[in-house]
């Protein structure tokens, strides 16, 4: 039954062999791989304004204007800094392998761990916003919102175990379609005000203005913008992806994306002063937007809605496919569990996925799926990345000195110092709004990390052949073979153990703990019966311990075996046929097994005992 | 660190002879065995005026007065029923050994299953009403309600997974505390308004009446109020526990009781009435009154809020001893895990205690520590296990036919009755609030215990040695020895496991799945060249799937071994000094071993590698 529902959902096992890739162009790659950033537009402006509009009432959409236009111009140059990067990197060049390659072992897993943290709030911040698409349009759904996002968040991890990277062209689709009706709200609603003269009347009030505008408060609300950012990497991320001139294409598919970006930010940001959108947790701006220019229940308004909420999935998407390469890569490096090399039956990264729904929804659930609850962890980590990129690249420019690298170390170095400014300046203004949460994460990752390589050497260390050992030429049949066999009563898997421990050896003690002296005298009478002339050896246990005396008689002077010898304890273990059954056994025999697997000579011999059921 | 925190709190392990129950005389008797019934007054009043006080305004108190007065018929009924139970039960009768006895199997699990799920809600319930009382004093502790009722859960588990049970004398004062403080409230408050003619001012308005009394009306504020009857079983069950004369003192301990909470329940009745207290989620009643009798801040209402908050602590403990005690009385019949019948470190039965306290801890968790949500489910169980003890007592009667066997059965008959039409009153009542969890959770129970019953008596079936089954008496030297050593790589974990499967066997076969072509050319080199005569068997999986081929070679015609013959399988196994260690090795080995134990004819042999750190 669970075999079957599972084949039905994640589908048939793939062979290791028919893993390939398929590749697109420029028209592909472009949808397909900014899903993220183009995405983000649908919540970046309405962060800008939450943080304005209580304090500048209806001056908040002038400062609006200035905090998108520095957002704008940082992200031209992050693609002019991303250019370079992919000039160097044709397999991919993620901010932990930039970093990692040209600034060391600790900044490049500082950039992983950054980058984890910024997948698994993509997921959370995408649906999220997502299922605030959906009930701005639906506010019935409005309670039922943690369960929406949490929906997506399932469909996405069965769709991704499945493996729908094969039909990924689809998912470009859905993002040139929101493209395309966000531009022609921004050309209806323009025409309608500024030709038309239309009056828009905003729904909600405009709050009145309580203070003038601070630094701190343009801070905040250009580090609540950044958020549009979110996702750049993914282009740089995904060269090899992409057709031959796979370099030119994406660096075209960049230059592209920052177009896409800044005319769909720039005419929301528009929009929003036009028709005075107000932040409001019922409904998005872009939802109060599209009602003011199609009219409420106009069939565009509902296209628009449909479009928001699709390519944030998609965008949710792009982290299923990014985080667990990058757990992949960090694995194969020995820094995370080797669990995530491993493809799953659909040849996905299927550990990667799981553990990254799971993380989401975590985070979706504590938050309760707001938005704008999780955003502020969300930008630190993404700076922080690519700063470390940027710096990575400007140390590169040093070492190989290629022609032109002043110039190019230039770029990446203006990059690496306005992203550094802009993780501080969101550090500090979003500290207490949840940015500590990712301060007290990311050493902690790190860490962790380095344990793990460092156990992982230990263990290769320690396992490892010299060159010249081979196996041991003594007569190994000559060897004294110590068996001891544990009983608790009398039956048929005592007797099944007790018959195979006698084809390895004639050197058998049984060995009886006794909690019950009754049963004991009882157990004594009936095994001198057999007349085997196998010894059985009582202990009592006065404090019901089973494992203590055991290991203790091992480790004896009664016991003939030497310290260095092996001593082989045989038992039977119940194998039942479902799986509660299991429930209903004492596990003594898994306690026993545990505590004398810690001993270096030892060899625990399990005799299944199947019961039919 | 774990062992010392644990030990810090639970004790040193005691020796199985240092378990002695005290025994107690009537005036110790009494507060132990009777805070569940005489704490249920501080919330059965409450939710009496509860169901009525919206519909009938202030004609509430009238009809309170009715049905305290119906509650306090029947538990007098139940005393007498209960007298008998203690005559011929002197070894304790609980609602489950009566029922097993006189109504055979189904009935006394219907008890048992009713039992189990009362002592939860006891739990559950006091711990609630105990914050309750706690929040109603401070009620700056209000928002932390949850958290304050599970740390008295964890308070409790802790308390008696150390054993308070050995000084359980000192549980007994609190009880009198709690009654001396109540009646001193009792005298105090009809003292201040019937003599010296104080009014008094409720400090909740009371609701205006919208409707006249019905007979449901009526009924549900009765059903609401006899969970005042809750725990009465105690005394029956707790007869082993009495100094000698056992049977006479539990019959006094049981009349007094019955006394004790006829005088408080209409005393606090009577109060509720003259100072008209309206139920409010804030506030209990009690401290309504409390407030209203000695005045806010006054010593004497703290101390009412004290000793109210700790009796019904001491309910709740009641249930911690009699749970355990219960699921390892049904587990020594088979119709629960056995390992409930084991006792722990401090000779309690640590399984039931855990089991409870999560139980109870997930019901505060759902119905979010509101004693009123919770009570529904409470009262339907409690009277089932009535019902049936009092019919298994009837039918003994018809059996024994002892002397005055006729007015004995009408006693207990009556009970039956009785108990049984509250049983409907209180299911058709109490239904959609909650009922109906019990309804559908009893016959799960009743089937799981039995279902586990027919597990146990399969295993012991098939266990079962014949009298005349002796081992076999052949030459086990004489047999094959087939021993297959799967790997992965050549290594030092892997050498130790093919050095001990040469002591055991001369043939012997190396298996290994390839799903590196590269990895596989190189190891079957490298073994090569060692020159041992020992065979390597390759096999390929295009779908990365390891056991599946191991499995399959076992059972092919290939191997030699035949289909009786045991197959040895040797296998290396990783131990790491930590315990997060494990989570960064594939558990292949682990995988292996769970699919070949359910073969008939194998021995798993485990060797020990140890990674040191």
């Amino acid at each position: 039954m669970e075999i079957k529902l599972g084949r039905l959902l994640i589908g048939r096992t793939l062979k290791t062999d028919e893993l390939k890739d398929e590749k697109f162009n420029v028209f592909w790659g472009l949808p397909i791989l900014s899903s993220d950033p183009i995405s983000s537009v649908a919540y970046a402006g309405e962060e800008i304004l939450l943080v304005l509009v209580s304090v500048l009432g209806i001056m908040s959409y002038k400062y609006m204007f200035y905090a998108s236009l520095c957002i704008v111009f940082l992200m031209c140059l992050l693609v002019f800094s991303y250019r370079q990067t992919i000039d160097n990197y044709p397999n991919g060049g993620g901010a932990y392998i930039v970093a990692k390659d040209n600034l060391g072992t600790i900044p490049g897993l500082t950039a992983g761990a950054s980058l984890t943290i910024d997948y698994i709030l993509t997921v959370a911040v995408s649906t999220s916003a997502g299922t605030a698409a959906i009930t701005s349009a639906f506010p019935s759904l409005l309670p039922h919102k943690i369960s929406i996002t949490l929906a997506m968040i399932l469909l996405l991890t069965i769709g991704n175990l499945r493996g729908i990277r094969e039909s990924s062209k689809i998912f470009g689709i859905p993002t040139y379609f929101f493209v395309i009706s966000v531009l022609a709200m921004i050309v209806v609603g323009i025409v309608k005000v500024d030709i038309f003269g239309y009056m828009p009347k905003p729904l909600y009030e405009i709050p009145k203005a309580t203070g003038d505008i601070t630094i701190l408060l343009f801070l905040r609300a250009f580090a609540s913008g950044c958020t549009a950012l979110t996702g750049i990497e993914a282009v740089s991320n995904g060269i090899p992806s992409f057709k031959d001139p796979a370099q030119k294409n994406a660096k075209k598919v960049l230059g592209l994306l920052a177009f896409v970006v800044l005319v769909i930010f720039g005419g929301l940001s528009y929009l929003a002063t036009l028709y005075h959108a107000v932040p409001n947790p019922d409904q998005t701006v872009i939802s109060q937007i599209a009602i003011q220019v199609f009219g409420q229940g106009a069939v565009m308004y509902y296209v628009i809605q449909a479009t928001t909420a699709i390519i944030l999935i998609m965008a949710a998407n792009t982290a299923f496919a990014g985080l667990p390469l990058l757990l992949a890569l960090m694995a194969k490096d020995g820094f995370m569990p080797r669990q995530f090399t491993k493809r799953g039956k659909r040849l996905g990264f299927s550990n990667g996925i799981i553990v990254l729904a799971i993380m989401a929804s975590v985070l979706v659930i504590l938050f309760r799926g707001e938005t704008h609850l999780l955003l502020p962890l969300y930008a630190v980590g993404v700076f922080i990345s690519f700063t470390l990129s940027q710096t990575g690249m400007l140390t590169r420019w040093f070492k190989i000195k290629e022609k032109g690298w002043r110039h190019k170390a230039f770029i990446n170095g203006l990059g690496a110092l306005v992203t550094f400014v802009t993780v501080i300046i969101i550090g500090i203004t979003k500290f207490i709004h949840g940015a500590w949460i990712v301060c007290i994460l990311m050493p902690v990752i790190v860490i962790t990390m380095m344990k793990i390589k460092h156990h992982y050497g230990l263990v290769a260390e320690q396992l490892k052949l010299d060159i010249h050992e081979k196996p041991k030429c003594i007569d190994f049949s000559e060897q004294k073979r110590y068996v001891i066999i544990p009983i608790d009563t009398l039956n048929k898997s005592f007797l099944k153990a007790l018959n195979y421990a006698r084809t390895i050896s004639d050197n058998i003690i049984i060995f009886h703990v006794s909690v019950d002296d009754v049963a004991t005298a009882k157990l004594i009478k009936k095994w001198e019966e057999y007349g085997l002339g196998i010894p059985i050896v009582v202990k009592k246990s006065p404090y019901r311990n089973i494992v203590g005396p055991l290991v203790k008689f091992i480790e004896s002077e009664e016991y003939a075996a030497g310290p260095m010898d092996t001593v082989t304890v045989v038992m039977p273990q119940f194998v039942v046929a479902k799986w509660w059954g299991n429930i209903l056994h004492n596990q003594t025999s898994l306690f026993i097994k545990t505590m004398l697997l810690r001993r270096r000579n030892i060899a625990m011999v399990t005799i299944p005992y199947i019961i039919e059921e």
